[in-house]
């Protein structure tokens, strides 16, 4: 493996065995697997999970990293072909991520959308830019529409507490104060959808994830066995669920237009993900979330601190998914 | 030891046998002692001393670190119980500090007082509620109303200058442009009085530290044979002084009214301590401060360029004192 | 060693051997040599290169790290001797400096020009007060008007590509959309004459370097056998040149002046380098930039793109020489 960049980059067996190798270095640690090996973290944007376990992930494996935060401790990087840098960016990621590449034997870049023009995010186009002059392993800690590290921390989570192959997996919608990037509910719909799971997304109108996003989930549960569906009704999507995964994302229809997805969203407040959302779900249902996640706005707590969620679980297994990558790009 | 986050919750001989250890650390280095090991720091406020000595100390011990600063690369905390999230903060202590601790061996946790309200504060209110979803071993690198770090490194440094047990320490406010927390002049009147001095708060009208901070010290007073009591009049208070430890802090009867504070500090510019503080004191009076210190405002350069200041000795001692702390919990 | 604070701090013969252990280095790596072995970085200001080589040469040789950026996540450092600290300093560089030099065992500091009066930063005024203050091996990150590791580095960059000693060599003004420091070109023009070269500067009108750096630049070709000559004519400076090194700077006769500046570049656009430069120059002419460059501002996508461009190479090249740097100080 040269690169992890998309969990669709990998066939159903691949991500099996990346998984059993994350079990294994659970249970026989390797803390000299990556001596002499250093890892560049590159965050566009905030973090604390990807930020802190990809360190923790280095250091367990006897390797180590160095963060690089453009904009903050670092100059502004120009991500445009072409540009006339006569703005805020001091430096080209055509120069400068070719650089930190060189120093450091793998590097792992995180770049939201832009979040102007949906199909210049579904496109990737920033990031296939960055990866496109990184010649050395490369790990996506979050793009416009993708985050494969959430999405295998989220398997093996599934595995862990006995979800079968053929569950009812909804994504839902959940609300938040602001547009969020589709970046974890693309990754997600994939992920259940690969894993061959019954998907159903569950959104309000002009929530709907782009054709793309759906196309290339529907096309993994295609190969795995699964289906997916998306919806807005929510009785009929949680009748009989056996995970509820609640993401907050920003409106598709009024993309890069923060005032009409506000407007659309403040018809939204009762997408706080609530106790009685399970009343007919499967008995055990799961509640999961990748974090952050905004209390009795998107989730209650009744729900977070209550026994069906397993989102610390997901987010420690950020950590032991992710050392498995490091692993193979590595070891 | 599982958790250091007060020095009185330790007895005397404690700190006694804690600051034996990190002498032999320093005689005796033992650099593979915490190999493997992780520390997370969580800043939620400016370090320099804290934020270099641990990772230098986990460094020097073997182990390695990682910084987490929310609202600087990372999401602002919520940490109030029940909030409903729809302002800056994106993220709750109760996810964040679980998942980073399930990342890491132990964590430091630095987070200042709100300032706001007294009772608040000197509950420890925040701090609490972090340290109750903490299950790691823990170290306090400063709180509302403590610093149990820098009150280790000082015992340790008027260890080493052979200041006696039944010394007279004068704890002195100084002055300072703006409030600033009580967490190091309560940390350092109850060092002195467990360590057994005989303790003076030096304090213009106003400035009285609160009820709860003088009744704790007093109790570790009684215990060590030592004394505390507090005054306004310099003169009585720097006779016959063998430490003089000044320290800025807010008013306490203006707690959370900085225009309040202001008014009162406005008559208070000559509580920058200068070397004719020293006239009365005993023969080779010790200068102390925790740092970072306000030159010619808290304290003149004369005093902190001249021979009895230990400011630095102090600083390099909370390396020394903090790699003992590391040691106890994690080797 | 003790320090590394100036190129000329080091004969051409010092230099030579550093070169040479840096190369002795990349062959042989030594990946134990500085093994328990820490460097504090201090940034006074961004960076992207110094800020990920310094910590990856450090982790390449066996040791580590910190870093420490005043004004964001650890208090704004105050410089003035004397100084009354009611503003927005809280700690001064004799405590700051002095502290975290007692917990590394080297530290790199990074401290820009102030860019207001010339003189004082043409004496190193602010960088001499804090290597005053140092006790432990030090290097330089970039000061007022030197950036020694740069220099090394692209030292190194002109042996491995096969520049001849008695080559020419011209340092090329470039447009900006802002004023930027004279620390670079100052350093390489002195590193050039250093080395031997036939060293022109080209830049127009208000931009001449300082007589006092032009001074030194020619004392070194004296000692050197190479030659130091200034103009702001492009067609007499790029004829037969064997490289071409162009880097923004700020004006000196409109030093501090930003408006004076801006009336003065906004007649300069076409100081941004574009292939067509070269045409009379020798053949196989070398581009350098030390980076971070405006793209299409000070050098057009052509140059950096194109066959001649070597600035990635000078860029690995920080890590390379660094290492024989910490090397020499440190092992």
């Amino acid at each position: 493996m040269k690169r992890f960049l998309d969990l669709a980059d990998l066939s159903r067996d691949e991500v099996l065995d990346l998984l059993a190798l994350a079990r294994r270095l659970e249970a026989h640690p390797e803390p000299r697997a990556l001596a002499g090996k250093i890892l560049g973290l590159v965050f566009f944007n905030p973090s604390l999970r990807t930020l802190a376990s990809f360190q923790v992930g280095m250091q367990r494996l006897g390797g180590s990293s160095f963060v690089i935060t453009p904009g903050q401790g670092t100059w502004q990087l120009e991500t445009r072909t072409g540009a006339v840098m006569d703005g805020a960016c001091a430096e080209h990621i055509r120069e400068g991520l070719p650089v930190l590449a060189s120093y450091a034997d793998a590097l792992g870049i995180r770049a939201f959308a832009e979040g102007k023009d949906l199909a210049h995010d579904v496109a990737e186009t920033s990031f296939k830019a960055m990866a496109g002059v990184v010649h050395k392993p490369l790990i996506n800690l979050e793009s416009a529409v993708n985050h494969p590290c959430q999405s295998l921390a989220d398997w093996k989570t599934l595995d862990e507490v006995g979800v079968p192959q053929r569950a009812k997996f909804v994504l839902s919608w959940a609300n938040h104060p602001r547009v969020t990037p589709i970046a974890v509910p693309a990754a997600t719909v994939h992920m259940a959808a690969h894993r061959g799971m019954e998907v159903v997304v569950l959104r309000p109108e002009g929530y709907a994830l782009p054709p793309a996003i759906m196309d290339k989930a529907r096309a993994a549960a295609a190969a795995s066995g699964g289906s997916v569906r998306e919806t807005d009704d929510r009785a009929d999507a949680l009748a009989g669920a056996h995970v509820v995964y609640a993401k907050e994302w920003g409106s598709t229809t009024h993309y890069g237009d923060a005032a009409g997805d506000a407007a659309l969203r403040a018809g939204l407040k009762d997408w706080c993900v609530r106790e009685d959302w399970f009343a007919t779900a499967a008995a055990g249902c799961k509640f999961m979330h990748c974090l952050p996640v905004r209390r009795n706005v998107a989730v209650a707590d009744e729900v977070l601190d209550g026994p069906r969620s397993i989102v610390l679980r997901e987010a420690h297994n950020r950590l032991t998914a992710q050392m498995a990558v490091l692993y193979r790009l590595l070891a």
